[in-house]
This record gives structure tokens, sequence and C-alpha cells, in this order.
């Protein structure tokens, strides 16, 4: 089984999102052990500190390194990880192709910053990987881990259910976006579903579905290209 | 102030990072207003049921038009929306530019997918901003929603203290990373911050986190470009 061990000032803020919808049922089918750490736990002294003003000055809290060390050296004690990541904007934008390798991982830790930074010495010291979600500023790399643990979780064989295989799914393939999908009622309030759907004619769907592809990846590429 | 709306089919997902952090904070302090919806709670039928099976066949549920038109529709009924945002793997790229924009609205509705997709007349109908937030696959669009209102609401005047003051963070002027960071203690297991940031010379501090940034720009820019 996979294990995930995720390393946060605020630790609170994970809670929620690893409790719901799929990583809730990957973690009760025991596909997946997701533990977290509260950096607050590994500070040393009796004020539980764990950040300080950055040397050089500049606004913003820096996060102390004694706490990182303490626990990833405390987990690295107890098993050998494949990957420790650290989520930082300065960092590799996080793809599919990057999630496809972290699901064939068995142990990894994500080190999530808060404030203003880590201490640079985490990341020199323990970093196998540096990876940021996108080009924009966040609070914190809680969301981030959040991002990189659902993206990885599904791709767990066992995970989604059949219908759910993500095979199909835009990205998934490389850079392509899959053509538009419709549901009951095939017509509400006056807009209908394109008649091909319908149609029953597994041949001609299939073309739709290659032709509205195309469109959409160009579109897509376009936007973002 | 500024109102965020989301409508999500497991809002029970969002809950936490909402409650924790700066977004906890910039709603005690009357900053911003974050309402979410739930998806069920807008649907027709006995069962409460949200979604079906895609017309034309294929794996997986596709979320049903009509709740999010009833929701959608009660919303705009009551004030001016100056964005609807629909997460989804085909749009366009978030970053700090849309940001920027964004946090300059009044009122804004994301609509986060689950399960395989949307029905797209709720795209054609209402999206004014279709958002990806990168090339990989999720299981819904709950995080995206997240990390668009984290990356929005701190830009919000009076959020962030002074001292977390965003202006000089990676990326919030253009495609820019910042000098790495050190606090206390100044050496660690042998570890030494940089000499000159111990210095007290802030001419010599300013030159050398300059040239920090330079070089961690360019190795940004290989890795991502």
């Amino acid at each position: 089984m996979m294990r995930i061990d995720i390393i946060s000032a605020v630790p609170e803020l994970l809670s929620s999102p690893l409790n719901s919808s799929i990583l809730k049922r990957a973690q009760n089918k025991k596909k997946i052990e997701i533990y977290i750490h509260n950096l607050r736990d590994y500070a040393f002294n009796k004020h539980k500190q764990i950040d300080d003003k950055p040397f050089g000055g500049g606004p913003g809290m820096i996060l102390k390194p004694e706490p990182f060390f303490e626990c990833i050296e405390k987990l690295q004690s107890e098993r050998k990880y494949d990957h420790i990541i650290f989520t930082t904007p300065k960092g590799k934008i996080f793809d599919q192709k990057y999630a496809n390798k972290l699901s064939l991982a068995k142990n990894i830790i994500i080190i999530a910053g808060h404030y203003k930074e880590i201490d640079d010495r985490v990341r020199q010291h323990f970093a196998t990987d540096e990876i940021s979600i996108g080009k924009f500023v966040l609070t914190g790399g809680e969301l981030p881990a959040l991002i990189i643990v659902d993206a990885v979780v599904r791709l767990i064989p066992g995970v989604l259910n059949d219908s759910e295989a993500a095979l199909d799914d835009s990205f998934q393939d490389g850079e392509i976006v899959e053509a538009p999908y419709y549901t009951r009622p095939a017509e509400y309030r006056g807009m209908k579903v394109p008649e091909v759907l319908l149609s029953g004619n597994e041949k001609e769907i299939k073309k739709w579905k290659e032709e509205q592809s195309k469109i959409l990846t160009e579109k897509w590429k376009n936007y973002n290209n």
C-alpha cells in the first residue's frame, strides 16, 4: 500500500479534503495511507515556536529548520522514502506525467510550506523534488499538497470504479482535451443535446467525439501556449 | 465586501480550507464573504439525483444541468456577478495576472465540477471564464476552486498583515522567483546561513538577493518553459 506523509504548520487545513470523496474511499479501501504531521509537535522550545524573522530582513515569517529536520528524520528512520517533495513556487510545475510517476512510488513525503517560506536548508538537505502547482501566489503549500495527493491517488489501481476509469480523461494521455459531455434531459429550456449523441450510431458518435476533442484541444492550446 | 459563491456536489470537501489560516481570518475581518452551495439542495426529484449517464456512452457520471440552472439563477436574481468561473481542465490555466484581475471583482461564482464532467449546457449558458489549474487530472473542481479563492483573497487590501505584504512574493510581479530565505539558527548541524545575510550591510544584502533571484528565475525557466 502506498503511504503519503504530509508535514504542515496548518494541519487542520488538510482534514476535510482528505476525508471526502475519492480520497476518503481510497483510504477506506486500504489503497493508500495518508498521515498528517503537525510541525508544531516537533518544535523545541516551550513556546512551540516554529517560525522566526528572516535573516537579511524583509517582511513575513520563515519556518525554522529544526522541526522539519526532527520530523523528517524520524520518518526516515522508520522507512525509505522514494520522493521527498518540497512544495514551492520556485519548483517544476506539476503535470500529469509527474503524477503518473509518483503513482508508482511506495512512500512519499510532502513538505507544505506556509507563511513566507521555509528555511532553505530544509530544501537543500531533504528535497528530492521541488514542485510548484502554477504561476501564482498562495498562502501555503497545503492546497498544492492536496492537489498532488488527489492527482496521484486516483491513479492507484482499484481506487476508481471501472465506471470512473481515468484513461480517457483530458491530459491523461498527453495534451488532449476531451469532447463535451451531456446527460438527460435531451432538451432543457430549449437547449438540445447534439443529435448525434442520441443516434445510437457508435461510429458517428466516435467521429463526433474525435472532432470535438480536436477543436477543444486547439482552443486549449491557443489559450495556454 | 467581495462575495464568492462556490457551487459543489461535494461541499463538505471545502470546509476545512475555508476555515483555516488566512481565509478564516479574512472572513472574520469581514473582508470577504464565502458561501457554499450544495448542488443536491437544488435537485428536483425525490431521490435528489444530481448526476446521470452520458449521452453517447462512455464511463463516468455527468452532473445534470437543472440543479446548476436553479442555483445560479437564484443567485443572479439576488445580485449581479462579475465572473462566473467554470473550473475545467479545458480552460485557460490560472495565473497571477488573472488572480489580480479577480481581486478587483465584487461578486464571483465558482462552479466546481465533480465526477466525470458537468453537462456542457451549464458552461455554454453561464460561464464567463473557463479556468484550469494545470495540466493534470483531478477528481473535481473543488481543490481548483480553493486555489482560486486563496490566491484572490490574499490580494484584497487589509487581508494580509503589513508583515505579510505580498508584493515581493514570487510571481506577484511577473515571472520572477525570489531569493532563498533563512532564519535562526545561523548555524544548524554545520549548515550555515550565507554570511552576507548576517552582515547587516543592506546594500550587499540587496545585491545578493537580486543575484539569487536571477539564478532561481533562470532555473525556474529552464524547468518550466
